[in-house]
């Protein structure tokens, strides 16, 4: 038996972050709160979600549950729901979900979550850096960058963080020095990535929300979104584009 | 001779209305107001609109009269005009319609109204259920109901008003009780019906205006919106479908 | 070499003003400020902006330089920079343009001017009327133009400024008389133009920006808008379409 309530905007800042990768996926509620993680099915990125139980007005589960969830149409269904609306997710059996808002009840059947593609294990790295910023700054890079090219360079030394992208006959260089940082440890790092999952990336966040990217060398990069005041982390891991240089 | 003003919301309002079902209509011009009323094409739905003199700013006619207008181009035209402007219509000859706002003079010729379907005599319904509550929660309800599915059932009883729309996996309930309509009273009544049209006739209304449902079983329903702070009373009366339980 | 800082707002109303009628631009910077004019490939509307130099924040220039710009692309990054924010200009060799706000710089290489359609000589026009009014009623004048046709006749005479546009059934005249107008010299004038053109043109404008009218009889009309509060001019000069009356 689950039944907790939280906030419109959380429920749709969690599911707008799961869709982002994948359309079905395991939601786990444990005792210190919401989990979820899912790779997109051409492995190219990870996206792991977590909601302390603290961060739910209510949060009431029985016993540590896992529920398997069609994302698409809570996240069809999230539209409707004003972010100040509180919701309540119940499933009182293994077959239903229930989301009630207002003077709504959506009923969704569950997934069996063995039918849902298996969880990644998360991937320990080791990224010599790390950049703290502005979500909202981040988001407007990636856009500027998109209308350049569909792959940019994410760069670190002791200069800065710079997010670079190239076309055929313009370039665009975002960089931002310690002092413009809100923390930076001046690690060396340079890889390149695919614009269009980290446009998709961006979507869940907005100005005033913090983001830690950990940055690597032909390596994975970990972006670490905290979100809705702090409430939510959404962290997405994805893996490098090969240059072909 | 009709000459009459009255402000953009207003005629946005009424234009809105019609154009949900017809593209030219009988406009009558009342002693008491305007007043118009079709059905649409299928035959499964109709408008009446009422505005009373009063809500006129002002409501000249020298005899009662009726013209036949085409709802598309003024439809059209009143895009361009605000909600705060004052509009005038002026009828000097049967052959056009002006229609004055700000620095602007639209004409248009009028529809000989013996050319435009004949009206709908109004049917006497007895409708058993009768519920008061915002239009503003009922547009959201419908607009839930449309991501699962293209039909709801209305549903009156002791216990309240239910909106139900039931996909492949999931179903949705918007349920009020007495408590929280602002008028019922309990009468027992159920019907089906097509989510497109109800989307349409929500078009008019928003958060604040009042709507007014008379249900009965397997029965047209009549949704009588009042609309423009009471300014303008919109009335549609749409067919059930058949349930093919 | 040429170092110079200006506000978005600034930026995109010039790179708007000149992708309204071509792709490629020579941009003049002169000792008196900004200067760019262009001709449309169909020959039908020439742009003239002028940017005087203390409508820049910084307007540093070794000497007076020419450069050619692919103005979709800036038009394109435009779109990334708030109209509060700051941008630099900066040309340091012939061969690239920097564009830089916020964190960004924005490289594009700088196409040869000779390369670019030779400019047009600014034709000297006898324009018998003159008429002076807000742009945002102008711009609302030709959307409501637009729904009813492709052409719209400018009229100018002791009574007044009208624009007119006919359709097949439905006309509409915005008429404003002198003491509506900002300023007006009652010249008589009538010629006939495109609204695909004018709305074109309308988009760098809105309700605030002055709007001073040149009309002549099937003769070209000069529009010159006076924007960003007045520290931008823009002029167009649109060629008359014949009447086939």
């Amino acid at each position: 038996m689950i039944d907790v309530i939280m906030t419109g905007e959380l429920l749709k800042t969690v599911t707008r972050a799961i869709v982002a990768l994948v359309s079905e996926a395991r939601i786990h509620f444990l005792e210190k709160g919401l989990h979820s993680r899912a790779v997109d099915p051409a492995n190219v990125a990870m996206v792991i979600v977590d909601i302390p139980k603290d961060s739910f007005e209510v949060y009431n589960i029985d016993e540590e549950k896992t529920i398997g969830v069609d994302m698409d149409r809570i996240f069809d269904i999230s539209k409707s729901i004003s972010t100040k609306d509180l919701v309540e997710l119940i499933v009182e059996d293994e077959s239903t979900l229930k989301v009630k808002f207002g003077s709504v009840e959506y009923k969704v059947a569950l997934i069996d979550p063995s039918a849902i593609r298996k969880e990644p294990r998360i991937p320990e790295l080791e990224l010599p850096a790390k950049i703290v910023m502005d979500a909202g700054e981040f988001k407007k890079a990636i856009a500027a960058a998109d209308k350049i090219s569909d792959q940019v360079i994410f760069r670190s030394d002791k200069e800065g963080f710079r997010i670079e992208a190239k076309g055929d006959v313009d370039s665009i260089v975002f960089h931002m020095t310690e002092t413009e940082l809100i923390e930076f440890n001046g690690g060396e790092a340079r890889s390149m990535f695919s614009v269009d999952y980290l446009k998709e990336f961006c979507k869940v966040a907005g100005s005033g929300d913090l983001l830690t990217i950990h940055l690597g060398t032909n390596y994975p990069v970990r972006l670490v979104f905290e979100l809705v005041g702090g409430r939510a982390k959404v962290e997405y891991i994805l893996a490098p584009r090969i240059e072909s240089e």
